[in-house]
């Protein structure tokens, strides 16, 4: 139950530095490498000669080699050559559209034709040079979804990450969700408060006084398929907090971009965009560290949170107002999907319609 | 097949000492916690907010805390409260009957009404001074009825624990069994025999001679739902065998708790109470680890026999005079499991049952 | 999809030196043990009583006696006899036509009736004095046919192997593929070549130089049920290549002896008989190691391509001219397979034959 016809990210460009990498993405099993004039191209993972996974092969002259019996596949899916063979007649492959951009390789699971790179979030932070960025790959066994809901209701702060960025507060701004267009976002202000120990440190990194009470705000932003930008930060108080002038508060971006593996599976991009001191890579360090060690402790509850769920199927969860963002972000989804069934639907009725018989009186 | 309506050992007090325990009974996923006035509770392991464990929570004021989003259950399976959120109507948790008594968290699976605490078996080892206690917990993936067939046919002793508690004494002496309501008793007596290692040291820990003829003893209890308690002992030959006064003799009872976890897993405890030197904290320690080396030999071999009858399942197995303690268990257990079904088949009968429609003429 | 009514090679001798060995082979849980008078033989690993693994048991007076409760399982499938029991109604275990010869166990997983020892393959290196060899096993995630393939395909050699036994020289010899009833030969020559590192090894090995030019072949002969023996080696060139006399060559035959556990896993015996030096030692056990070391890489390969097939069931494989020695080695086993299931359909429509009634006027 995932939009196919979407741009997800695949991975990173340093995960195709060395040799192929082979990931399966909304249950399409790919290889991603770097072919001719170092364009990212994939294709399935699957040799056509016996099924080997070119993944375990190696790139030469921008193609693909099997590493099984050397068969040659070049990035449109067609086999280029293989050693002592005629390969005009073999099958091809699919192929997927794909493009480098922002520092992620990005994929489009479904209809190559429709695949518009122009579709693909513009995203300032990481074109900007006032922005820092630094972030991590997680594995985790779990429907996509259930992902976006966490994000979309950071009350789980205050429980799941209590001694970093929870706090008691969260709990206490109750959270706006509104919602434009595929957009859902979901607001949250907190004025005057004392920032927790993630958020001193990020005060200290930006040379800010930690000891003083603050403004904090977050403010979740969805959008399809999958990805969620939060604007986070904390100003001190009383200068006007989100909108305060860039010397009186610590501001980011944190980054999501959920991809699907499989129903109950994902490849999680997370990160933070640092809209202060991007020239310090230390602090790029040290924060990428600390989000790395918070975000690692969501893992075990989405995983048996999934378990519970298929265990459960017959139970309905609770839609509050903190859910709102993730019942939201879900019915933009559900949209997507129905969309995509309609159109295929429609390009299966119009392939077998009735050719039209001219008849004459 | 197991009885759900009776009282299974669900884990011990220190299980539950610092945090909630996530464990399952007969197909149950429940948590355990110690509440209110330090009583414990179990509930269904799922939050009703977004299906998370509760287990992975904390307690607080003696109700449980979910850790993602700080929903509060209380042990009656009510959302107490919630952060920011109206609970009234939010929908119940089951909850299961459990009773904390001679040293173990009791569970009832089953149908809370019948759960009868005067049910739990009178445990005269575990309350009384002149015993002492030791034993653990395994976790094994096998048919609980596997393990007690294990325990009503000690036979295993000679091949399983050969350089313990096993002598070909045990196979020569056969047992005999007999069955009162529903126990199921099954006894073995030895005369004029050396004892075997694992006594030697027990005739040695009650500063009796090991290296003369004993009578030895073993008589296996089976009671519903799953409990084998076992009086083992030695006395010095010709001194009244399992009736010999104090002196003469070392004796205990092997306790075996058997709680399904499914219907081919379960949680085992198992446990020695000891009926001489009681004060002799180290002698407990060295019995536990002993017991422990023991019966951890079982294992491998349950395991392996439960997947021997999974691949298969048309091969009727032997019933032998040795496996009649454990034949009578199964029918014990069969009638239970009959009677339960009969009820539940009743409750479903009578609420479906045609109103009666006055008629007059 | 294999024969079942084939000599396999179930284990090597050392397998069963301590104790009993349990393995799955073609489907059947079998345990091979060491019995009267050294003999080998292979029955049902499950004990008649329980249920049992009789492999966890042990050998005594020429019997596999149960580890659990003693039973004593004769190699004919009876049981003989079992403490305090009367065995003579015991239902009988399944049993297996063993032979050792050759430095292996072979088992016949099929009819017993129809397993003649001199159906077993001669293999000459394995009593000949003037050929010494090594081997060793690995388990293998993957249908035997897919290592039929692979052994049958050397170009692999190339691509996989190419540190040690693989070079570009490989894949611009075409083999030739001929088949004399059941057994399929491809052969391929390469000539005036250099020797990859492994054939350098050896040339050094019996005492020839490695640095200048050879004639290289590659003969791979299968028979069923899944043997492949390669006769491997490399001349001084321009002394004849195969045919040259034995000063100017270093000359072995690969033995690879397949056999299914499951539908989808084998026990692979690999190993080389070698034609030099036989006395070498010293030679014998690094040839051993560098071999499992190039075999190992095969590994990831076979068990991964298995998994893409699963995931792919209904995409077909391309049949090159490389493909054809596994291509016809398939054919042959069509055959067998086909001819077995109706021998089985026969017996089947016999048994059930109506009665002749002879009827008089």
């Amino acid at each position: 139950m995932y939009p196919k016809n979407a741009w997800y990210v695949a991975c990173t460009p340093d995960e195709i530095a060395d040799k192929p990498l082979g990931r399966q993405i909304c249950g399409e099993k790919m290889v991603f490498y770097r072919g001719h004039e170092g364009k990212v191209a994939a294709v399935e993972d699957f040799c056509p000669h016996r099924g080997a996974p070119l993944s375990l092969g190696y790139v030469e002259n921008g193609n693909l080699v099997c590493g099984y019996h050397g068969l040659v596949m070049g990035g449109d899916g067609k086999t280029v050559e293989m050693p002592g063979q005629r390969v005009r007649g073999f099958p091809c492959n699919k192929t997927f559209a794909v493009q480098e951009r922002y520092g992620f390789i990005w994929v489009w699971p479904g209809d190559q034709a429709l695949a518009d790179p122009a579709l693909i979030h513009h995203l300032e932070w990481a074109e900007n040079d006032e922005w820092a960025y630094g972030g991590g790959l997680f594995h985790i066994q779990c429907d996509y979804r259930l992902m976006i809901d966490n994000l979309m209701d950071l009350t789980h702060e205050t429980y799941v990450h209590a001694s970093s960025i929870g706090q008691k507060e969260i709990d206490e701004a109750p959270p706006v969700t509104t919602v434009e267009g595929d957009e859902v976002v979901t607001a949250r202000h907190m004025e005057n408060i004392m920032a927790p120990p993630f958020w001193r440190m990020a005060l200290r990194g930006n040379n800010l006084a930690d000891d003083v009470p603050v403004d904090r705000w977050q403010i979740c932003r969805f959008t399809p398929p999958s990805h969620v930008l939060i604007e986070v930060g904390v100003a001190h108080a009383g200068n006007g907090g989100y909108h305060a002038a860039p010397q009186f508060k610590a501001s980011s971006i944190v980054v999501d971009f959920i991809t699907p593996e499989t129903e109950t599976s994902i490849w999680y991009f997370w990160g933070m965009a640092r809209h202060f001191q991007p020239q310090d890579d230390a602090l790029t360090a040290s924060i990428r560290e600390g989000q790395g060690k918070i975000f690692s402790e969501d893992l075990e509850m989405l995983e048996r949170q999934q378990r519970n769920l298929l265990d459960h199927p017959q139970r309905n969860l609770l839609k509050l107002n903190i859910d709102a963002g993730g019942v939201q972000s879900r019915r933009v989804l559900e949209r997507w999907i129905a969309r995509e069934r309609e159109a295929q639907a429609g390009l299966i009725a119009s392939s077998h319609q009735p050719q039209q018989v001219e008849q004459r009186s």
